[in-house]
């Protein structure tokens, strides 16, 4: 979904207040949204929106996923000057704010592609409320994967339904619940749970909270399944996918994407990433 | 997501208008939403959400899935008689819409079940709008398979990517841009796309406007496929499942449902399904 | 009202979702909705406010009402190809709904012109929630009457209201409650109900539930009242508008319309209504 | 409708913004709405609602309609001391402007009925944006007319539509497509124009601008249309109903009244009707 | 903010209803908004608002503010003849409401300035719910003070605060909660109170429900202290502004702004304000 | 406002999806918010009314602003485990946001106050879009300034007004057009322009971009304006406040503080700040 006009809405409406003195100017005027920071930028297309929302033309934009030095223009407008100045502050908040994610998960991604040609790093539903599109489609243009986007896009098997129904009997119910459409993924602490679940018929195998050593041994043991795999059920462990997820930083990615690992993902991509710093000039 | 408030308001306004006369009565009273035709019951947290939207408590309630014979008792109500008679309406519309998926869901299922027992039977994007969730919980409450629910669930490669890309090519841009948690589906009309597809790494292939025996044909080439696989890579085409689409009917699900497709997905279950009769009775 | 925009975008954000892989593809394109069924359509308005909120110019369209062969062109656009990809499934939804509804409407229509020159074939309150302006519009398109829109623009005079105040006293409250503007209908299940309904200032008598014959005698019976009729008041029997409603389909239209009855009202106008196929074209 | 939901939030909303630092208080506390000048209350349900969003108890309540002299408490509520005060201003603003309404309109009809034990004095559709349903309760409370809802409850024949097709030409295409649920109004602004609307068969002839002279003289020349008819078709102009309009004031209602028009209607009941004076005390 | 469009989005469904068959009418049009009576207009950014969701341009406006005579036209429209018939009711009606307050507020100002070339004519919180920035805006287009604007804009310290913490502790603890951006007004019944409200450090002093003779006194017993004053501190009662509210009507601003008062407050600016009367014409 | 139940809606929408299968589980449970860093906790209102949406009642919390160690629980609820699996995820993630929020102002406060016994660490409008109510009262929470909350709440005097008019000119038009309730803030990026703009009436004077040593020489000069000021007028400058702002940091803030400025303000307490790392369990 694009952004949503009713959000741009509201957006703006927290911004204004019900009668702006500041802003009550005549005329037209162009603007300029630019970057101070190096960086990769994102939530162009929110940013627009906002200007469209008030009738103010963009009339240039880079690109999600461009990369930005400072003093870089990222965003050009023309319109009234009520408007234009109406725009622009909740116009640089989303800029900057989703810039900050796609940046920071390039930062992620540069660094395991050190080490490992194809391991993916992905976000979490960890987000900021009210802005999950926006800020996994600012993963996207940062390089990473989305992961689940909401909660009916994956199932997740966890703790407390093994604990019920056992690891074969759980994933056999959601099995049967969940669309052919949708992976099943379960979580895994240690190794041993981690085999089981793939010899069980997950379809990714979450390493979660381990040291990059376990997660090492983690995908060992699996890869040895898979040579020795001989079905060809869907349900084949032979194609299962490993995740190491908990507590991943920038400082550790490194290590994490080196183990063989097929998906990295860090919930700090959203929940922590600094903005990128941006400013707005008019005239 | 459970039903939305928002929605819920949406559907009341619609049917009550500004100043309603008819419903301007006194004191308390109970109600009872009755089947008045064998079928099984969708829609009802929907239902529920309408009196709770009014104040009116919900006593008792079926759960989405309960077959029913005519006079069944799907959902008692009790409150001020004025607000049940204010949801009255939209609570009975919705289940018997609900109700008639699920059913017609239900319908197909049984029908392809006397010749598999594992063919799923699928909807397809092609709901009533605004109604997405409602029906596509209907189908699961039918026994039916959701298929993706949005855009975002699952990838679709179609005729004009691959004119542009190349299969291969398009194959590969889709799955570095979706996410490990996003299978990919390929669009074929005939065997030869089909076998492509699925050695080229789709994750569902999509039988499209075939007639039963070309899908029965190009089910057994994919399954010849497989038996001489020998990769372990995810895009291993021995996972492969496959899909026929395209006008199927409950007069024709059965002949689908024999050739050994894993799913058949029809539109119909969610675009042509006649209510199951309810009616409303107070007192 | 128009279709709403909030509507328009629920329709959106409910079949894109997050993270559209799928129609994210550059340039421009058009694009046409196409009839795959002969039959009459409707819900065009709305189908152009999907795609103007995405910013699609709507380039041709039939207009409501307008009789389709298959093949035909019912509306054309030109656009991103972006945004006409995200318009299509939800454009295509409401026509295909709406469509359906306006053709099974001039089937009935059609079917009662064949016995009668000036009944009218009306729809009810049992519309699809979220939808009842959309239908009650095709209802129209369809060459049939919308009858009451919400509960606030006729009132009935119920089973209920009688029992506790008796027909006169029931009717002559609603006459102090309501509007000038709006008419009073009185639910009758047999001719001597009808017959009192209508002297004691019914505007409308509905015949509920009711065979041909039975609604036969009850309109002879309250045309000869009209014969001997004398007052010149408003609430003057002379006038009184004969309803026949109650699991009326497209098979017992005919009789129905035979009977001399002003109305024929029938909930499967929308409720049981299955889609005009149609299909999106691009490029 | 009883008040949407989502319009009490707007209300909160724009009263309250993002950081209340005056009621930010502890405890619990009653709270009661007290009227400070006679007159009639409405708008209760609404202010209710107000509360109820806020979850403060609302543990006693005047109805929409009663008298009130000063000092009466036409509303009680409990609950958390911030959540009383939050709501305190929009419930007092909604109850003052709704009252006004009502109060305005009963002295309307009070002044009417010292010349006509019938007429009706109804609203117009000039009320204020976003209000329409509560002011159209409120003047119902008063003991008013609601007259059209909307634009959809009933159609109006206006000097336009006239020109364009003659009179009948436009009465029969209106006829055509609108519902028998919807009566038909004709503009007319002297004698013959009405005369021949009730021929032609509309059912109420709006006499615009007109002084009360010219009022009684058509209403005369209208009655004795009925006194000379004897046909029993619904177009019957018999049953005219005859309304007054344009520019009637609390000064002119009762000369109007005493024309023996059916209907006064009044748009300053809902666009200059003073608020009715009231205050919020709590503890 | 200015007029947002999802409440334009609720003002013409409010008045449009499902089915409208009056404005159902092919071709273009013109339209005028046109003043009925003279005073001073406003809301027409709102009337704009109106015009452009639904397609239609807006060719001319006057500016809020601007003073007009019968017959002047404040705006203009040119469109679709369905689209601006659809908009006539809603736009006239809101600048017909906004205008009949900025009219007031210019009689009220007028009638101060004959006696204080300083003080401000203000509104208060009793506007009219869902219109608060609506309102707000016609107060200064009318001249007016626009006084806080939400709950939050300005703190206001009562008498149930000063009675728990005393004044000096009821004053430090909001001072310390609210921002530095945010002033702090106390309400005072009597000149002793206001004097101590001054020496304490209120920003404002709100002489409340007095006659004119008292806010007289308070406001000399004020400004011998400001004489006397000798420190910097922010909270220097030097700089107190002073403030009269409480039932003063057209008839008593002008004894009340000769007082010397800083600002005058009158909530019937908004609450009580007469429409101003406008008419739309179309062709 | 308390936390808008649209906005909760939107921010479940948004993880949930149209059918969660993960979470689809019978029965009762309980649930608990627990801190797994050192900090300060904020957004607890917002956590509470996601719950309530979904009627699981919240049966204990802390209050925002409380310090908490790890393991501390934060909030606690009980009610059918499908609602509390349903709520976890938007509850988690904006107790965890807010307080990440209200833990970084807390430690630029605490910073601070090694200096300065009374500056004030203010916020900016650099907010998340979406959440300017609940990121200003977590810096409420964690001891600072909301400062301004929207445009409306403070006019800020910039360099093309000061071109366009001159500083006096400026002032003058914002001061006729503002409300007095509303404070006028001028921007100065050197001593002279500061001392200017206090000589000349501003209430708040902003030192945008300057060294901590230029900002204390300013705060002098302003003193030294204090000592020799005698008039008793609002516009005295006796009273103006002093801002520092512009890339002020964590490590910075104290330099800041120590200046004698009146408010620090940061952008980078919203928009920079890491979330406080929280979890959710059940049972």
């Amino acid at each position: 979904m694009p952004i949503e006009r009713s959000t741009v809405e509201a957006w703006l409406r927290e911004d204004l207040g019900h009668h702006d003195v500041t802003n009550h100017v005549p005329g037209e005027t162009t603007g300029r949204l630019v970057a101070r920071e190096a960086g990769v930028v994102a939530g162009l297309e929110a940013a627009a929106a906002v200007f469209e929302y008030l009738g103010v033309a963009v009339t240039d934009r880079l690109a999600d996923g461009d990369a930005v030095e400072p003093g870089a223009v990222v965003l050009s407008v023309s319109g009234s000057a009520r408007d234009v100045l109406r725009g622009e502050r909740a116009a640089t908040n989303v800029v900057a704010h989703a810039s900050g994610v796609a940046t920071r998960t390039r930062r992620a991604v540069t660094a395991a592609r050190e080490v490992s040609e194809s391991v993916r790093i992905a976000g979490t539903r960890k987000t900021t409320p009210g802005l999950r599109g926006v800020e996994k489609r600012a993963i996207a243009a940062g390089g990473g994967d989305t992961h689940r986007l909401d909660l009916s896009h994956m199932v997740m098997v966890k703790d407390n339904h093994i604990a019920e129904l056992g690891l074969e009997g759980a994933i056999e119910r959601v099995r049967e619940r969940a669309s052919f459409a949708t992976l099943i993924e379960v979580e895994a602490e240690d190794v041993a749970t981690a085999r089981e679940a793939a010899l069980t018929g997950a379809d990714v195998v979450l390493l979660d909270n381990m040291a990059p050593e376990a997660v090492e041994r983690a995908v060992t043991a699996l890869a040895d399944l898979e040579d020795t795999a001989d079905t060809g059920s869907r349900e084949n462990f032979g194609d299962v996918i490993t995740e190491a997820s908990g507590g991943i930083t920038l400082e550790t990615v490194r290590e994490y994407a080196a183990t063989g690992v097929d998906v990295v993902s860090m919930g700090s991509l959203t929940h922590s990433a600094p903005s990128l710093d941006h400013s707005f000039r008019t005239g």
